[in-house]
């Protein structure tokens, strides 16, 4: 495997995201990993290099420019919040990140799909309700919510989602819009839901915050997610 | 493949089931196949032979008494429609195959899982309301609905239920109740939930019905929601 790090720009910042690269002198379908609301960290990188092991050319991508990683929740939250409230600039970074991927030759005439934790998983879906020319769409615990539902009827990705039934963060209620979102756009999507399960399921650090009412490791459910992705990935990479 | 006719009784009636074997001589984890509505037919006895061909001793269990087929829904929608006024009844025609399964030599000190079809996905999970000694419980296009929704405080089984979207008969709020219902009872649950997909995604003969938005095979759904079932299988039985 090789890892490359890579800068491209994206709604205005100077991004730093790390490729990596399976053993193979031929193109790669390419994956995108938006990583949690605090930036490109070990978790995301860890995917990244796994979904390289199973032969995918996996851009780790920047969120918040220069590799920042903001650790304090609280420092990282007004901007998340900025974010979410122009679902456009969402979309510009993760586009951003897809015409860096797409412009490399190992990834040359392959399809592209895209992932992401937490708030990554957000980028991945405002990256598809753009109309980004991507295959799949896989969000972990990821937030469902947008200010721009309407823009479903643009994606052409499959869109699978897997989610803690017990997440406090993404509730019943956005579960439902997110389901009328889909139906409205006529999308291919699908959910996997996990009963006692809460948010950041597939993060083993996720007990790091402290608070394992909202967020906590699950191995079950990472597991089941993780084979999940890898399954759609197969049927349509 | 060995098959074998099996005579059981189960809440007063004369049941014919089918027990299909694996070619093995050591006992097998058990599973039980309740069918849809219409009763015991080609649709569950195949669903049957496959488990067998994966490695399980698996019981194609009657519905309606002996072996009864009724293809006409005006007919069997009364009958069900009993059984569901008192889950009490659902669950002694149940507990009858469980029973008739676990005498068995073939299954001897294995342990035991139930499936089930539309109505016969109610009756799986009604088994494990009743706390019935099973590992596993998977319903697909399976009624979730109950008049004792406490008893999911009884239920021993890992439970996962695989549900269309679209589904006219699962609408929304039932899927909602059996969350709320899973969630009292502590249940370990998952639901996968299929877009763009109705009732009878598993059955290849939906159409036969003539009612393609509430009945409708959907090979996609049908493959995962039988891998899903796999994989739990491979984890607890």
């Amino acid at each position: 495997m090789q890892e490359i790090e890579l800068s491209y720009p994206a709604g205005g910042l100077a991004m730093k995201g790390t490729l990596y690269l399976p053993d193979s002198l031929r193109p790669a379908p390419g994956v995108l990993v938006f990583p949690e609301a605090f930036g490109l960290g070990a978790h995301a990188r860890g995917r990244a290099r796994r979904l390289a092991e199973l032969g995918y050319a996996a851009l780790a991508a920047d969120l918040h420019g220069g590799a920042r990683l903001i650790e304090d929740l609280a420092a990282v939250m007004p901007l998340i919040n900025d974010l979410r409230a122009d679902p456009l600039l969402i979309r510009a970074r993760a586009e951003g990140a897809l015409a860096a991927l797409s412009a490399r030759p190992e990834v040359a005439g392959r399809k592209i799909g895209a992932i992401g934790f937490c708030f990554g998983g957000t980028m991945a879906l405002e990256l598809a309700r753009g109309g980004a020319d991507i295959a799949a769409v896989v969000g972990f615990h990821s937030g469902l919510a947008t200010l721009r539902p309407q823009d479903a009827a643009n994606i052409k990705a499959r869109v699978l989602v897997c989610i803690g039934a017990d997440d406090p963060g993404i509730p019943a209620e956005q579960r439902a819009a997110f389901e009328t979102e889909m139906r409205a756009g006529g999308v291919a999507w699908r959910l996997d839901l996990y009963g006692g399960v809460v948010h950041s399921f597939t993060n083993v650090h996720a007990d790091r915050m402290g608070r394992p009412d909202f967020a906590r490791y699950d191995a079950e459910a990472d597991r089941l997610s993780w084979n999940a992705m890898r399954d759609l990935f197969e049927q349509v990479l």
